[in-house]
């Protein structure tokens, strides 16, 4: 595990997706108002848009004719029609008009994509759509719990989305990249430690617990009045890189961690990347909490400081990602603390190579 | 020909350019003032001027010494000197002078390329500058009659010349992409057809009606009260990418059609495509009338309202471009409105491998 | 030497650096404050910083970990700490914490380079450590000299450095691309010439003499009341790009060139050029005057004079840089005043080619 000179490089499938999974493509209130998106997911242009009927439609956005984009069209009813020479395309992407032509080719038409609304989110399904399994998206019950309130949040990062689930892996960064916003004080590095972590078929759960600490900065700003806090986070990665985690600040020494959760407060957070190339990727986000919820403007500080965290990370991981470019033969080297992310991309470096065997018997 | 899936793109010469044929390299106001142009053609960097004589140079926009821009030097009489080291060049691009150098090796030189000047064009002969015969440049005799007043126009598109070409070789488009400019209605494309498809040797002859029609916006804003017009386009495309349209408006129903021109206006649009690389092009346009000459702002309102239609097509034919430069494979597929598109990529891409057999034998 | 089409660009080694020589890295003044300098280095990213023992350090700017670059870190006595996971490295490059961690595997750590601080420049060797003699170290004694003074500069040029070298070694074109600031009059380029051009084992050695001219308008501007001068450089350029230059005015006639300097004003140059990567480089330079040293302005006014001269060489040498990368075909020709450049190309093709045997060499 943490023997020098690992070849991460070589396991990590910076270029090559999983194929056959939900992605979230975007949020629910990304498609208001007769919004055609463009988005680029897994290096394919679709464009997303809600037709009439109130049913979200994921396309190639590459008109079949001479490759215009549909984005730049109009929507009809549950169509679409393309804007250069007029060729229509209903909600599974089958051409069902030619303006000035009475034959329409029976196969003419583009890609359609299996969607799922679900929560605010619009989750789409790039590989083989006969295996487009609902049940297969993961829940995240908080987003449709009254007791838990949160803001919807995006960030673009031009950066392979395998080098933010590593970032999210080891929670000893928060001490070095975050002390001033999401982390607190540099002990948690120093001092705490992981005191669960499993090896999950998908991904990994970690958990740790920071005893009688200060109050991170993002949670002193919405509890102003906080003495020392025991902090805890549970945290699960899941392929293709989804992320829970569930954290409690309780008053140090109150026997939170015996099941005493008098004085707690906890957020959930969800965050989502979906790769948009093999160097850039499309991040969502929420962070919800469970107290006074009446008070709008605590949702609203929440985001404000993870947007700021996140822009601490995006400094370096979008640095990395270059530094990464520039040299390919650059192999990193494993330390303790990256057992979670050794495993999660090897998990999914296999999961990844199944897929392809899997493509490869099929043409056989 | 309305066989889908055709291998258009194959069949495009993209990066195979036609040499030998004269294309429009600059306006002649473009070189007024002593003014020494850079401007790439065919991937070629070429530096055009007027000497003081007033003939027109064209030479390779690169010293022979050590690779500086002409561009960025003098003209001296009809030569040019090299502000780097002081090189000095005739306007055949011979070397005629190296300061601090008494012998001047004979051969030392840059090309030139053989340049013509008429009724306002410079045109350029980027191939065998034995077979640059003057004689084969198009007539397009509007720009130099008393009869007609136009405007000239420059655009730079970000994307290969022939999708501009492919553009202009179905009107359709008018409906959809110029609705609200050079169009009018999306009856065009629903109801009119072309009457007649020429395929000539060296391009295509297109000829459409549109009977009891609303007149297009551009037309409406030089002839404010007008009513219902039947509209006619005579269009005519030439290799390498030279376009000639004949446009009339007559009232409706007044036998335009049967030759009646009684109430009639009418409009000779000239376009010139020139590729500048692969991915870029220089496009040159004159878009003249024939009435109420005295009134100069009549062809600026025309001018005007050309540049916000060809903007319009720039949008998409921008974004096709990089749609196929994201993915080489796409191929497109046909529809029954391109039968002069194919036969023109066909036509220029058999005349390109015929040069390129011609080149081979003259090597052999 | 004059024969035309010369093959310079197979042997100008524009990608293939010389390693085991010194470049200057930085001026000392751009590490104060306790900054953290990131600066590529023959392609090399490397961080340098002055630790709180006030000796120099150049680490590779890439943690051994994830890639994260230590110049996003912090200075904590001679060691960097990376601020993405708190690895800590030494002076030597030796990771010597890992937060959390308690073993430190003895071979982590990231490359360090020698460095030497001497007359405010700082000289790296980015070649094989053993051979790194500071001794070799060319020595330009002016700057630490109280009876000269100067300014540091520092520019940034997008082309090969091998282009400015090639720049200096033709004085010819102070006449042309210096008219108004270095050169003074295109007389310098057809009635001088070099009076002696030596050929080194490691570059040139020219000496050329422009009697009885008008002064350059840089000199003009500081000894405002001066007639027509006797005009002497004497320049010497070294591997791999280290230039010298005497300067030397004396009123026209005074008999300079036998030895006579009463009235004399002199001026001591010295540039050096290391390669960024293969089409940029880092330019440092100091051009010191010997009169009136009490008036701080005049190294003001020189330095203005140099910068604005530098940018007319930039203007065409990055103009030449984009021309051999659209084309690396093209195939330079040589006239009579290249002789310096050749052999110094060829010079350095030869150490570099030598420096790779040696280490195929050591290979086997």
């Amino acid at each position: 595990m943490a023997s020098q000179k690992e070849a991460f490089h070589q396991a990590s499938p910076t270029e090559a997706f999983l194929f056959n999974c939900w992605y979230v493509a975007a949020w629910d209130h990304e498609l208001i108002d007769g919004r055609l998106l463009a988005r680029t997911l897994l290096d394919k242009p679709v464009v997303l848009y809600k037709g009439d009927s109130g049913k979200v439609v994921a396309l190639d956005d590459r008109c079949c004719h001479r490759g215009a984009k549909l984005s730049m069209g109009r929507i009809e009813g549950d169509c679409v029609r393309c804007m250069y020479h007029g060729l229509k395309f209903d909600a599974s992407g089958k051409c069902v008009q030619i303006p000035g032509q009475d034959n329409i080719p029976p196969k003419l038409g583009v890609r359609g994509y299996p969607v799922v609304e679900r929560d605010h989110l619009v989750w789409i399904w790039m590989g083989d759509p006969a295996k487009a399994d609902p049940a297969k998206i993961l829940d995240f019950p908080y987003m449709r719990d009254a007791g838990w309130r949160g803001h919807p949040g995006y960030l673009h990062y031009d950066a392979n989305y395998l080098l933010i689930v590593d970032n999210l892996s080891d929670f000893a960064h928060l001490a070095f990249v975050h002390a001033k916003t999401l982390g607190g004080s540099e002990e948690y590095a120093f001092k705490s430690k992981p005191t669960a972590i499993d090896r999950l078929d998908d991904g990994f759960h970690v958990e740790r617990w920071h005893m009688n600490a200060p109050p991170p900065p993002f949670h002193k700003k919405v509890v102003r009045d906080v003495g020392a806090v025991d902090r805890r986070n549970i945290a699960r990665m899941h392929v293709p890189g989804i992320f829970f985690m569930e954290t409690l600040f309780s008053p140090a020494g109150s026997g939170a961690e015996k099941g005493n959760l008098a004085g707690a407060k906890q957020y959930r957070n969800c965050q989502f990347f979906t790769p948009e190339t093999a160097r850039t990727t499309h991040f969502f986000w929420d962070y919800l909490h469970d107290y006074e919820l009446h008070d709008a403007n605590i949702a609203l500080s929440l985001y404000h400081s993870m947007v700021a965290g996140f822009m601490e990370d995006k400094a370096i991981i979008e640095t990395q990602q270059k530094m990464l470019e520039a040299d390919p033969a650059f192999a990193m080297n494993a330390i303790v603390s990256d057992a979670p992310l050794v495993h999660f991309r090897r998990t999914l470096a296999r999961m990844v190579a199944d897929e392809r065997e899997g493509l490869k018997a099929v043409a056989a």
